[in-house]
């Protein structure tokens, strides 16, 4: 059984595996106050060309996600998003939990535009009754998204520039951010993303980590005292260190940058060879993330060896599910898929 | 300037305020341990037909929702509801301030069905991760809606047996219930509606009291320690013989619906001035909201003598807008209103 | 029976009621946007001595401590205040259920100290796990305190002076404000309070309306968007002329300090019986709730006239008590409750 | 340097990382539903003694305190716990922070008594008021205590019987337990702990483990949709497999127990060292905390080559500080700082 349901059925990259055992007895203060921690700081801030820049590490994307949006908006606001977004469909209302409301925007692609962030605003405000409604605080958006889609550098720019013109803080999930920006298809760096956000993070366990998220905040005004909301939220991990070192490990030699390459790169051969099969594409994905059509009798037989996710029904006949590849995809395993694919 | 923008712009009926002059100087205990108060249940109780119900009296409408919601839900769920329903759109995100995100239904009335609320359900417990997914854990209903209109009785009857069957209470807001009750379309009894769901409120505000919402519980196990969540959201009134004796008075010679009809009267008056006029309506509402879609210069006229509440533009040159008519409505403003329109 | 357990066992000031029957019919906009309001907050404003403050009419006093105080703090901050504050031990944890901790400090009679805010303050700092630990993030008292006691004019502005230098907002809990200004023994004015404070409010539910607190915000940064959160958490009334009509005329001929006065005075009548009587007295009250300690077989005897509020066992055969005037307080009544206690 | 200022200084048990790095590359489901995870649970159902007990696997000890307080609390109840409880003091109120008071008994040794449930119970139950006070909802313990102390058997025996009888959930956060059950002054075992409390949880953060929190659930009415409040509270692991690696190994050929042992000899000796140079104890602990009170002149000169923590000032001249040991604690550490020490 060879899995591809999602992208995070391994351990981590082997490199991260042997910086814990060689450091294991040494003996550190704890919270992120290590020298480990402050390596990988050091190193993030220079990689994103914002010395200024704050950078926490935080351990799952869920946790990440409530901890930053909370630590922004006032209690009457809440926070724009896809309707598809993480956040608003996958994480047991978590945000909610917090007290905010999620502010759904209609998505095709999982992507939202300046121009529906400006809408919502002006839709807000122009009632008579505001008060009586959800104050927009702030946008959160993932970059790739949840159906693998990536923003456009113009398109960051343009929302970035609208967010700022609103006072509305931009909040970047990175769960995949590797994936993006190795993209072929990508327009972006890191830079740009730092330079086009308030706050994002640099996700870890979905691209090469046991598990982390480094939380990089650019706006002054979002900084204070957010390790206490890490505390408070249960983001603080005791052995700090360990985040430090996989983060510190990842941004050595290119490490993040070169495994999310191979699973773009195993992903692109996925992709291609469902183009050929003739299977349509719920989403032009460029990333890790695949999203074929398939019929579904197709689908039970592939069952038998590989695992995969199911999204949504299309048809009567057919289904959308998802492929992922990771830093820890074989090329044995897609081209045994690819193979199997050409006989169904 | 005759306002109709909304149904409470007066004070009170004035047999509220005789009593309230009436009752002034007697001593009473607080937070609706008087007699009054005791009174008001009892005669509340009858009407339903419910001897068994738990009846609290609080302020306000928004109070009552979010304070009812969340004496119900565990933290991972939400609450079902149209996604124009009151607690989705215009409360400021109060229920998300509890804790639980709003679960909006598409809905081009105001009225969700039995069939939205079983495929939610489904739709929930069917997904391999529905963990991670907000849970659905009641059913929000208001009667009349936010657009005036109507659950017959056998759409409750069919909604709360679904209800029943998958385990969500089912709570009504009943902020304008009078309203619904006496229409001429009405299908249903207040015994009708304490039948058909576990929990649901009087409105007081809206038709005929200076304020005050009556919570009919009828699911024994929703009653439990009520008066601390009430406490705890600031809707326990000092003077609670306040509430009870605006709702005493209310239920004594059937006030409560007499006034109702009154509006209700009224309102059907408007809608067929509307109708005679040519104009469309945004929605057939046969309660005291009435939203007729007219020229934005007819509009621009109407606005030098009366006050109503702008809804959504519905083309270049039309507008939706919404008339109230209430208790306090008097017949020679709505036949100004309507001889004005004839001559628009 | 005469009721002396409490100050809001009657309806209102008769001039009150009224004035509420006279507006009964005037139709005006809802949310506090009515002409009413608008006098009634330019009155407090005069009063005040301050034109530049935001005023505010809420419902009841635990909605105004938990909206105000979720207003100011940041989620991982917790509200100092003496450890019988209202807020921590009779609100059914309202400020907990909006996410803060009340940060509880010993007090005999009621009151803290200059000294003690800056204590709590240096001890949070100094602690190298300050993050670990929730932020004193503001400063709750009330005035008159829960046990009667006031606070000396400069007992507040030192307290006021540590509470800017340590940029911790100072909110004064005025439910019986009016109480406190009128004792004999009090050294401050409403001006002084205004000038000592960043936000307080003056009290109507228990000091002669039917219910109502007004919210004065002197402090600039804490004037944003307050409206939101009045919305949110139930407190904004859809007939806020209710509330715009009942402090209007509470602030008009200084009706609002006459019943105070009045109230205070009966009191020191009751307070000079008990001592008369040879009864010691729990706390040292020159206002409106006096706390004699009894034997309890003299209470068992007042029972049967007199209703009042148990406070504390004090030793095998003796009990706390708590006796209250207020505004409606006959004077045949205390003088029927002094010649019963004289024959005791 | 050599640090005992915390027990989580290092990594984890060399077992742990080895397995880790065995296990890299294995593909198995997320959030906690691997083969690994389902293997440790069954060992500590099987230690238990509770073959019919939930057991689940978060990150950190905050987060799984607050996970299971608000998964058991209703809106108006609060936990109660001694005073000096972690969730008390040291977690940024992240159980406020989830809408519940911490309800603070007065406590010495860190320990609270059945007596004290029974009494906060009937205090709150005997108020005429109750309604306005916050619930007693669940008791809280830690074992061993924040200051290093031990419930005997019979003491938690006793408390549990109270719990029971009043319907009060008793949840015992084991950060320490396994320092606790291999202490020689402990009268208890795993099974004792799974026999007389609701819920727990058996720490691997602090005794072994990277990360990790194992809570064992007995009571059946607190098992349902555990793994939702998970979810929610960012405490469901994408990589599940981590905990339940980790788990599985310090629960094969009893590591967690011996590891805890050695850590408890190892802190018994320094006891000893302070008790002969004459330093008198904080708290009387057998566990792996050691609480001596030195002169601050000894621990200047002892900073220079060790780590310990700062408690708190006893008198002028004199601290009590705390030394951990754990796991990780060499022998060679250890008898170099009780040499240091016989030489101040």
């Amino acid at each position: 059984m060879i899995l591809f349901e999602c992208d995070y059925t391994e351990g981590a990259c082997p490199e991260i595996i042997k910086r814990l055992e060689e450091t294991n007895f040494l003996q550190t203060p704890g919270y992120g106050e290590d020298e480990f921690s402050e390596s990988a700081r050091e190193k993030i801030r220079r990689l994103c060309g914002r010395k200024d820049a704050d950078v926490h590490f935080l351990v799952g994307g869920t946790q990440t996600n409530f901890t930053v949006i909370s630590s922004i908006l006032r209690p009457y606001q809440g926070v724009l998003c896809a309707e598809t977004g993480h956040i608003n469909v996958h994480e047991t209302g978590a945000v909610e939990a917090t007290g905010h409301k999620v502010l759904a925007l209609p998505s095709k692609d999982g992507k939202i535009t300046a121009k529906q962030v400006r809408d919502s605003h002006e839709f807000h405000w122009k009632d008579a009754n505001h008060e009586h409604i959800v104050q927009p605080g702030m946008v959160y958006i993932s970059h790739p998204t949840e159906n693998g889609t990536l923003y456009s550098k113009s398109e960051l720019e343009e929302l970035y520039a609208v967010c700022k013109e609103l006072e509305l803080p931009l909040f970047l999930d990175g769960a995949r951010l590797g994936y993006g920006l190795m993209s072929d298809a990508s327009t972006m760096t890191l830079q740009d993303v730092a330079e086009n956000t308030d706050v994002f993070y640099i996700g870890g366990t979905k691209a090469g980590a046991l598990f982390g998220e480094a939380v990089v905040i650019t706006n002054p005004t979002l900084k204070k005292d957010f390790r206490y909301m890490m505390k408070q939220k249960g983001g603080m991990l005791a052995k700090g260190r360990l985040l430090g070192i996989q983060f510190d490990t990842l941004f050595t030699d290119g490490l993040y940058f070169k495994v999310a390459k191979h699973a773009d790169d195993m992903a692109m051969r996925l992709k291609q060879a469902f183009i050929d099969k003739g299977y349509r594409l719920l989403f032009d994905s460029y990333t890790n993330q695949q999203f074929p059509i398939m019929p579904d009798e197709h689908l039970e037989k592939l069952k038998e060896k590989y695992g995969y996710c199911f999204w949504e029904k299309t048809d009567e006949t057919h289904s959308a599910v998802r492929f992922c590849t990771s830093w820890a995809t074989g090329e044995n395993a897609v081209e045994a898929l690819i193979a199997d694919i050409a006989e169904l």
